[in-house]
């Protein structure tokens, strides 16, 4: 217990110390749900970004737009985001705090069923005599927390911060099928910021109110679509945790090949499967091991609003346990159908196979930057025998490439350094001549450089350097003249399995 | 004039056509100031970015962070946005219309005064009889409509949508020194979006209420870190328009060496004029030429609160004439002050060699995303002697390196362009079997992919393929070995200048 809480101390301590992460606005007090990336965060969290893209949009041939963060009020009236993205709060009427009743009442111990009213909520609190923690006072009524950041668009125009990019693609659909050459199935994927308002969000980059979401909307026909025509991603296995089995109160996994689940029913179309084996293959290119990550099936009283089935992505954290990372939610054709009905444009599409025109459904995978990011790094943290600490990360995710040292602060040594590094164009090096090498080395790993290129006396007889390895802190000499190519190797990205 | 309207028709026409980018929320009936990037705007803006990105960051070692869109209050009264980031409005009682005061005015032929107070604004509408260009109606009194998105950040705390991500930066500057080594000169540049409520936003790319920005915020001791010492950028011409020279009603460019600009003390560093020269260099790198764009020293009337200096950077547009797409204002020590004060934390530093402490100035480079992609586009745009419509994008900012088209339908034809399309793993690959070769060329040209790989009858017995060049319509054989290199080669970016 003590071990594992100085693991985590040891992250959050260099986070902030080396320009990862740390609480924003401290010097007003800090704004909870808010974090800064510093140099070294946002450049690890840019490479994740783009492997990301790399294996759930180049490698599918799918989509990837950019739509506005606001949205006016009837998108999200048609979403039901309006209606039903809520949740139920109580607020101290004499010190102004905020609490989520369920959360509050539970640690209290007492047991809030899903879905219970407000009048429901307040009998409890009544009942059991429920009073602020802050400070003692009893609560009022409870109310519905809208949990969408709302603003004005123009003088009266109610508009909202969108909770999701998702309803950016879902109004513009008309528009991205041409542009996908009208043909299904078609993903349209979206990389940017969202916002929710959590009524007590925590510090740190777990629960936040601002995010960055990967997501891919991907449209098909349920009846000529069934599912992808390249069968690799029958074979593989995945450690699942059905709905079934939690209502059984089974909380082991199953490790289960893909077709084995599919005879069993457990997917609601083969979609969800074969997103789930490529978030295994991303998951293991992140070196996030098999094992400590599950995709457990949302029990109906836990889904959204807009799913008909839902599996989440968890990764096992040290301080947080199972932890969502992604979503993979079967929106049916619950968006674009919203939309046709408030806006009155018409969403279907004619399937000249079937000879029918259609609303699309939609099978959503949807992940969360900055947990992903977080897990990254929790799984990367490393303390070595003689207290050595550094960041295992993947080098494709790595914050510079490659480090380049002058063994010694001397001209010669600088000047031949900066040559060297010069060479490495196309590289993101890491120069640095000031301090012991031994300092630069350990400075170098605390933020995960996976190489070191060290410009020594030798270099000047034979045209070679050191290559060092941060993992295992192996030397080997190298000519200069290859140094380029040999790095293009080693740096080289994990590729999709399917 | 009519050749002209058809060019920027084009261009609008082809931007919506193929993905590249168009008004957001039709089904709803479009929010003003509001536009969505398709699958081919969004990958050329990416691109752009990161081209940015290598010149203006890791050129310079520079830091580059994300902090968060959304700041408390106290932030945007301590950095003087709320009391001064507004313009004059005035709102038809009768239909609800909202105008710019001094666009209103001037519209009607009135010349309004910079600085002019809302009394004698109120005035001159009275005096003029101004009335509602929408409905006919008098105004009632103008009011200060305040530039930046309100929200509500908890129950009760008021926050603001950044009106420009500096003060992100400002904020966290104690930490950001230590992650800089706690040395100056430093720069630390942020690529986000940030929110502008324009009281009438025009439809397109230009004028929005959204936009990404990428800036720098350049911190500088003006006792010891007077200018770069590389002396490179002193040599370079600048196409200048000094604010003295438009005060004597000179509208014609100065084309200026940097160190006579100097001589002349056109500038009140000569930092800014580093930055200028840099920012020339990444222009000719969009292949945006010469003649086309010029920097502009804002008048004091015209200038934002925080600035002492302000050069805009303006490349000249059909339909907007002289468009602002960059900024570059000498902050001073104004911001950093404003924090000190409001927030009682001490953001001074020590300068050993002066063994003074200070509170570091600041010049802030600032890129409009979107305004230079629109730039960008309509530079390339280009339609020749047989009405092919074409972007000449630079390679390197093409939304796809190449296109692979097998020349005919044929399976065997397919697979061989599936083989070559495997081997160009790094490339982005637009592949595409459908439809005739000819319709093929044009579908890539108008997004501009700069190269065209056919496979043909004679690949199955040499191994050679043919490579198109968009621009040209050249075509060369080459052997499916040299293809990687060769495309390498031809897709290098550009480097800055100094």
């Amino acid at each position: 217990m003590s071990e594992t809480k100085k693991k985590s101390d040891v992250l959050i301590e260099l986070a902030k110390r080396r320009g990862i992460f740390w609480p924003s606005y401290e010097i007003y007090g800090g704004v909870k749900g808010l974090i800064t990336l510093g140099n070294v965060g946002f450049e690890i969290k840019r490479r994740l970004e783009n492997l990301w893209i790399k294996y759930f949009v180049y490698s599918r041939n799918f989509q990837i737009i950019e739509s506005p963060v606001i949205g006016p009020r009837s998108v999200y009236v048609a979403s039901g985001h309006e209606a039903q993205f809520t949740d139920k709060a109580l607020k101290c009427d004499k010190c102004g705090s905020v609490f989520r009743a369920d959360h509050l009442l539970s640690e209290a111990g007492i047991n809030v069923p899903e879905g219970a009213s407000l009048e429901y909520i307040d009998e409890l609190v009544a009942n059991n005599m429920v009073k602020c923690p802050n400070c003692g006072e009893k609560f009022s009524k409870s109310f519905q927390w809208l949990l969408m950041f709302k603003t004005e668009i123009g003088l009266g125009d109610l508009g909202y911060l969108r909770p999701e990019t998702a309803q950016g693609i879902f109004t513009e659909f008309k528009r991205l099928y041409v542009h996908g050459r009208s043909s299904l199935p078609m993903g349209v994927a979206q990389v940017g910021m969202f916002f929710r308002i959590e009524v007590s969000p925590r510090q740190g980059p777990i629960r936040l109110r601002e995010f960055t979401i990967m997501e891919v909307e991907f449209f098909f026909d349920p009846e000529t679509n069934t599912g992808p025509s390249d069968d690799r991603y029958l074979e593989e296995t995945l450690p699942l945790l059905t709905a079934e089995d939690q209502e059984k109160g089974v909380s082991e996994l199953r490790n289960v090949k893909v077709k084995d689940a599919i005879k069993n029913n457990f997917f609601s179309n083969n979609w969800i499967p074969f997103f789930l084996v490529l978030t295994k293959s991303f998951l293991n290119a992140l070196w996030i091991p098999d094992g400590s990550y599950r995709f457990r099936e949302k029990l109906p009283n836990e889904r959204a609003h807009y799913a008909k089935q839902l599996f989440d992505c968890e990764v096992m954290l040290e301080s947080w346990g199972w932890t969502e990372v992604a979503g993979f939610a079967y929106r049916t054709d619950y968006d674009l159908s919203g939309h046709m009905k408030v806006s009155g444009e018409d969403m279907s599409i004619f399937i000249s196979s079937t000879n029918k025109r259609i609303i699309p459904h939609v099978v959503e995978p949807s992940f969360g930057a900055e947990r992903l990011l977080y897990a990254l790094l929790e799984y990367s943290l490393r303390i070595d025998e003689d207290k050595r600490v550094y960041l295992s990360l993947p080098p494709y995710l790595a914050p510079f490439d490659v480090s380049v040292f002058p063994l010694l602060s001397k001209p010669e040594f600088i000047a031949k350094a900066k040559e060297v590094a010069d060479r490495l164009d196309g590289f993101k090096v890491n120069f640095d001549d000031s301090g012991s090498i031994g300092r630069r080395y350990a400075r170098a790993d605390e933020i995960g450089i996976p190489f070191a290129v060290t410009i020594d006396y030798q270099t000047f007889s034979d045209n070679t350097v050191t290559l060092r390895f941060r993992d295992t802190k192996e030397q080997r000499r190298i000519s200069i003249d290859e140094l380029s190519r040999e790095l293009s190797r080693l740096l080289s990205p994990a590729k999709p399995i399917v």
